[in-house]
């Protein structure tokens, strides 16, 4: 029943979205799961004092929405995900609503294997992560 | 009080660890926060049929330990992290016990940016998660 | 409604309890709150090799359990918590079921504040925290 | 590579602090681990009209802050905790800023044990809580 798309069903320049505001809870929990109490998540009062005025969410929780997409839109269950490239573009605030998107953008059929693209900005159209997932879609 | 390392204070070789037991806790607690519920990660029955053979951690929750090290150990406080290139080579399983170590790979003080190599090893010494990160270090 | 036992309710000598089996997500949500990612608690090959041959529960997660009976059954609701003392005599490891107990030992009506005992004991009957808390009770 | 100080790398007088912002995800955590459903917590409408004028963080939340410095910085790793006493002089309101504070203030050589001044600070240096750890550094 767990079955995404295979490379027959795939197209270049097939794109799917994920959109989620991310919460003070969300980077609460993403600091305890990781260990990453950096001051900058998790010390509002030093935050405010840095170039940031305030404290921004960890870079990694928002590219890990990406995963969200490949793992179960786009190619979907099955798919094996075998790199990630990410660019922190901008900082993200608690309470900004990401929407990541990932577009297909090379697909080598003999090895199965295809590049999407993956980018993702904030509730007013800003670009705040870039760059390109590896995934091994699941076979036919 | 929360300043890291300057690009002076780097060297070369450098390196920084942190170790960590991935918990089932974890993994659920990392759904909730991305929402990646690909079976894979949450669902134990189909998880046993594929070729993983039980339930596999978020490849994004593993590479997310170097920012752990990043943004507080090496460089530390005051890091702006600018990009992660990982590369997924094996599946890391619940109550895996991960080691994520950076290690200062190239230095360009003009333009103060440093790349650092990003490994992951499990419990048995096995490389899981490789890759780079780009980072400012914080000004002097 | 929310109105617990004033001075004159209380007895000396009357107990409540509350018990709970302390699990791994307790566990890694109690680091998440705090920040205390000892690895005695968090890197299970670690802990192996302590002398308490695997993780352990945090001693403050334990004596924690004291303030849920405190506020809400005994005195209970509209009490204030004035202080805490606690040994921690024994480790509690991952899935003990500890039962929490509190006392009452003292009553000063005048200043109308109490001492009650606070002991926890794990599943095999040891006692692995021990203390006194100090409460004003709720006034009549 | 997990060792904090021994009682001969220890000094009188020696502190370390560890910030954070208590926000209300961590005191819905903290209320789901405890079961510390105390509504002056988690009933913003009750909370309002106590003499608090809305919610409170635990106060074993806030004095669970020194366990994190005393295991993982002062002593650190490989530490012992014995005791804690704590005396919570104000409350800390949801989205305050926290700076736990703990100081060698005895030294027992011979016993190999020490005691450390503990106390939060709220954003507005108010003395929050107040107390004493007794610990025991890792050994030589």
């Amino acid at each position: 029943m767990y079955k995404g798309k295979t490379m027959s069903d795939l197209t270049l320049g097939e794109s799917a979205t994920f959109t989620k505001t991310i919460t003070e809870a969300d980077v609460i929990l993403f600091a305890g799961i990781t260990g990453d109490f950096n001051p900058v998540h998790i010390d509002d009062v030093y935050a405010k004092t840095t170039m940031f005025q305030g404290r921004i969410v960890h870079g990694c929780l928002v590219s890990s929405l990406f995963s969200t997409i490949l793992g179960t839109k786009l190619p979907g269950y099955g798919s094996i995900y075998l790199g990630q490239e990410s660019k922190f573009l901008k900082p993200v605030r608690i309470n900004d609503t990401i929407t990541a998107t990932v577009t297909v953008t090379e697909m080598n059929v003999e090895r199965n294997r295809c590049k999407l693209e993956t980018t993702a900005h904030n509730q007013n159209g800003e670009l705040v992560v870039t760059g390109f997932a590896t995934i091994m879609p699941p076979k036919a």
